[in-house]
């Protein structure tokens, strides 16, 4: 293979911080923080090496996680119970789904955690054989930019609602502990119709409804840092490519470049059965709560803080599903880069390897899917931003009718 | 060909269980009871060999499919005539399309009978040639369950929705045989409106609703079951791929699994030729009666046996539906995989027979289609769900603005 | 080139009944009608070879076909009128758009007739080129059956609307006279409002619209005949190469194979260049008047030849629409079959001719396309056949709402 | 390579007007307009040669530019303010998306600015490279007359507005100063709402609504011509590849041929870098206002110069989005036009740089996209157009529930 002076010294660069850019590394503070909230359940998260991840059925953190799970479907049942007996409308049937996505969040990281072990042993292996491409030095910046801001725009979201249940609460009780107890039983109605009203069930159902709307937070955010890490190593390909782009390379050079873009296919195949599940969860929640918002968005708001929980939470979660829809279409556009750069080859640098590698690049179709139904491209991304719209005008349609 | 050991010890069980794994012998108790209920007359079904297999239109089965047929021409021609001079809406117009449906189904069965004796034929040589792969021990358990599990729900909805009948019938009538006759008034009022109420034309009724249900339901049951064996062949030749995979095979190997691969797509082909019919009306039938439903929903249900009924027979509705859905695009599913393996060979085992397999599994397409309208893969699936919930959506919508 | 004994049969019997099949003859008469309504202007229909057509500006026949034009625009002229002075809704532009439709047909007949003798110089090359073919007895006797089926279906639908008409005016009107006239004023209302009535405006009126009827049916005929024809070529190859399957041909007989094949492409493109902007107003017409039909179907009917009139015009929309739809898209479901057979190749015929016509019909994609914004296929037609059905779904529910 | 005489012709009238047919000096007189108007800040555009064109973020012109892009957004941000203070539907929204356009555009163009320069220097290269195809004589004119319609079809646009807004100032205010003080209330009341009315407020709204209106015309006029020029280079390509079509050409030919056609590609994707943006403004706010124009369609005009200004710019709206979106969608039609001429190729004239070419054309896609969401081809206009005639649908039926 012949080694430009440029590559060299990526080469070098990498080796001396290895160990900063691994994505073991990179992704290991986000695991701790899902393990406080019983999310994705493995030993050996914060070790150096990759190889000491373990998943193990009979853990203390796999009990943590099924015990959530069951906390969920606890609340699950109670919400299902509610609707049957009382009756409900698309709005009644928020607190249920929102309960029931969580619960299947749950699950899918718990399927995501058998996974994981082999998956980051996989992920390394690549990074390890592809330290001549260097790495990427804003990738961590980006990664830890998305983290603060998806998590900071949560607890503001957050904090903004309890903010609003506790007025809400202040003006319906005379004492502090009637003010919590109004608190809870506004929001959790469905569960002290049947339990009546004590502290043990009230601080149940906050930690679960803390749980719940961590794991829907997290989920996104999960997502999007996996698949811009994953972009990335794409992208330092991609940089290499472009680099030699003109010149005339050897046979050996084509074969490896090759061989480095399947192991990233591999990668991104693994990737894939891991988290498809949590991809389809995620889309799934967030354009089911778009078009909750939007029909929300009909009815007049009466006070200031209300208005503006309404705007904040809105604006956030159209924030949050943008990030998430475009760091995982991302992955695609960056895998279909080579193949414009690999027709500019001159003539006289064509030969088998090339060949096979054109025609990988011309016919591979890589991406995330959400279990196999969809696959996150930007033009899926159009067509869910197209039946988001259509809903909107139906629903500004309607208005007038009533009105 | 190189053969590995493990391969070997395959074949030795292939032909120790061959009676056993056959698609024939699987399939045959399904089919005697499909020829119960006058559906796929063909002669020889529980022979040991397909080669016994015949389609004759001068025999009593085809003579008594045609009565069948005839039987519920009949019952469309009331269905209609009611419709013409009473009027009807979409509700009312429920009966006629079930019996048009049915009527179709038994067309569509006759259809495949007449092809039904070669395709075995095919589906067994293809068994034999591929003897090697082994078979797998958990299809005829996964057969059976889902044959248990769509007949049983069936039974229950069929029980429900004559206890149902009937206590509505038990409240309008005085004597027994007043409790008969209001109930077969009830349920096919469109037929003795025109014929006034006698016995032999409530059993004909019940006959025809009999046999209209069953084709209904056995459709379904009948596609998963034989799309759930035609993926089995697709794994068995991934799983023998997986087994080489990043080993050096021989031009022979690669030349006999393009061969394997192409006569499996063949037998697609086929099949697709058969039961493209059944497959249009199975899923057209199925997603009108899912948007039927959700459309009844909107009304109140005034009994606990109604809302019972409604509620079973909608959620059996809907898992039939997955279940069909998703074993026939499994077909497609499984047989992609190979494009990903191919991809991973290392350079020096490329020769010629390896780019022609390559180039078959990236270009060709496999799987089961709706009369070619329709090909049935993951991605139509999705399509299919958006449809059903675009029209929940405008139905509730129209539901806010009608209160 | 091998020729087996039963290709040289089919070659005798193509030499001797050559003149029949010939593409020219069989649509003379077709021809010839047409240009009784001012369709199609060229000379030399009737003689027998393809090379005698011509079109000229100068001749009687484009003067013909011109004249018709701005009567029509006269009529369309009008319309508009009378819509923006009086206003007008949907169904109120039916008129203004039923004679905009069959402006642009004349229009685009014009444009076909320039490229006309060269389209079926090319076409009678090709079929003497693939004469070894042999060709098929069935083309003819359909082509008949088709253009019984849809002229009578039209000159039926017709006949039924002026009885309505003249029965409507006759219950109207004391006279004879005055029945024709309250015949005329009923249905070209929009004309008389400004010329007032007169019986030389009643003739012309007559006449424009029984030439827009005649455009408007025989733009259906023309593309299914044109299709059938073309698609029959298709079937001609296919059954060639289906009679070799499996046996192993030189590379003179596939060099042949795709070249003849290569001919039919650049005929369909000929064709598609020829009458594209006709399949885009036949397609959007027809669905344009399904649509229109839908909405109409809300209103009650009161007499029972209202009734009849309606539902047979609906029936023959439809079953015309599905003719012509099936017989474009087998263009392209014929071109397609050689890609499965291609596949079954053995191994040992492989060679550089195979894989390069193995490459073309891989690749290619051949059908008629409406102006090149759609391509008529299957799965275009389904698309087409669930926005309909979409349509009636929204026209329903509005009507429940309404009432 | 093989020239034939006929080329050399080409090539020699190609380097006689050479400096007519460049690309630099065509959108010459364009780039002048649009500075004017504070567009496309860049020096050295009525240089002789395009390697004078320079972008520096420090000059007179990007100041402009940004002093403009902040009165816009200082617009923006009363309109924002008025319709939460008084609240706004669908219509009052307009106002406010009108100035978010506007900004985006010239955002846009600022950011095609930066990469302007180099656009033009890579165009000029293509256009010397290839200047023995020599230079369609059309261009020009048909540059010319299409930005001739689309000025004078704005600036009528603009006059017949103005006409209305004064027209309804006279009638109510007394005096001349009341009269535009009262059409400067009516036209940018959401501004004078806050800030009072004064007559330099007065003026800076003028000239900000003239720069608004100008951007939004001329970011389609751009797109349009600029895709023309390009389709123009294919098309010269195709030109002579159809004057070699069936000869043998020898493989330095094909070569070059190849090399042309990838540097159109390249041309093509940097000109997509720089003008996504733009597409994605262009066709996202057409729609917008298609859609709008047809929501105030269902309101009945008083004035018959009302009339006049809905109808003109209506119809200049839908003339615009129609010319615009060929012009895009014509790149994509003519790069594909060769894909059809290869297959036509004899057998004895395939070579190795024959099937790179034929690889390249089968299986690369040129077009314009709008930011990678969709890219600009005559199929996804027909889905726009679909989209259009849908709402058209939903706004008909609601308001006949409505009334």
């Amino acid at each position: 293979m012949t080694i430009s002076p440029q590559e060299e010294i990526h080469g070098h660069a990498a080796v001396a911080d290895s160990g900063l850019s691994s994505f073991h590394r990179t992704i290991a503070p986000l695991t701790v923080m899902a393990q406080c909230f019983a999310l994705l359940p493995v030993h050996g998260v914060t070790a150096p090496s990759p190889k000491a991840l373990r998943f193990r059925w009979m853990s203390a953190r796999v009990a943590y996680t099924i015990a959530v799970l069951f906390s969920l479907l606890f609340m699950v049942f109670f919400c299902i119970l509610y609707i049957l007996q009382i009756g409900g409308t698309f709005q009644d049937a928020q607190c249920m789904i929102f309960y029931g996505i969580a619960t299947a969040t749950y699950g899918a990281f718990l399927h995501l955690a058998g996974r994981w072990p082999r998956l980051v042993v996989q992920w390394s292996a690549v990074e390890h054989a592809q330290s001549c491409y260097g790495s990427s030095k804003s990738l961590r910046l980006k990664i830890r930019c998305i983290t603060a801001l998806l998590l900071a725009g949560a607890a503001i979201e957050h904090f903004l609602n309890e903010y609003n249940n506790l007025s809400f609460a202040a003006r319906h009780a005379n004492t502090t502990s009637g003010v919590v107890q109004q608190y809870m039983l506004r929001s959790h109605h469905h569960l002290f119709t049947y339990l009546g009203y004590s502290h043990a069930c009230a601080v149940f159902a906050s930690v679960a409804a803390a749980l719940a709307t961590f794991s829907w937070n997290f989920m996104d955010l999960f997502i999007a840092v996996t698949s811009i890490a994953l972009t990335d190593r794409f992208r330092l390909l991609n940089r290499n490519l472009q680099a030699f782009r003109g010149k005339r390379m050897s046979a050996e050079f084509w074969k490896q470049t090759r061989e480095r873009y399947t192991s990233l296919m591999y990668l991104t195949d693994t990737l894939n059965l891991g988290v498809s599940h949590v991809v389809l969860l995620s889309f799934g929640s967030n354009l089911y709560f778009i078009c909750l918002q939007l029909f929300n968005s009909l009815n007049p708001l009466k006070n200031w803080y209300e208005r503006v929980y309404f705007y904040w939470s809105f604006g956030f979660l159209l924030l949050r599903t943008a990030t998430v829809s475009l760091s995982v279409a991302g992955i695609n556009d960056e895998s279909r880069l080579p193949r414009v750069l690999m027709y500019a080859l001159p003539s006289d640098s064509y030969n088998d390897e090339v060949s096979r590698f054109q025609q990988l690049v011309t016919t591979c179709h890589v991406a995330l899917t959400g279990l196999s139904f969809f696959s996150v491209t930007r033009t899926m991304l159009l067509t869910m931003a197209g039946t988001i719209v259509t809903y909107e005008i139906v629903l500004v349609q309607f208005s007038h009718v009533n009105t």
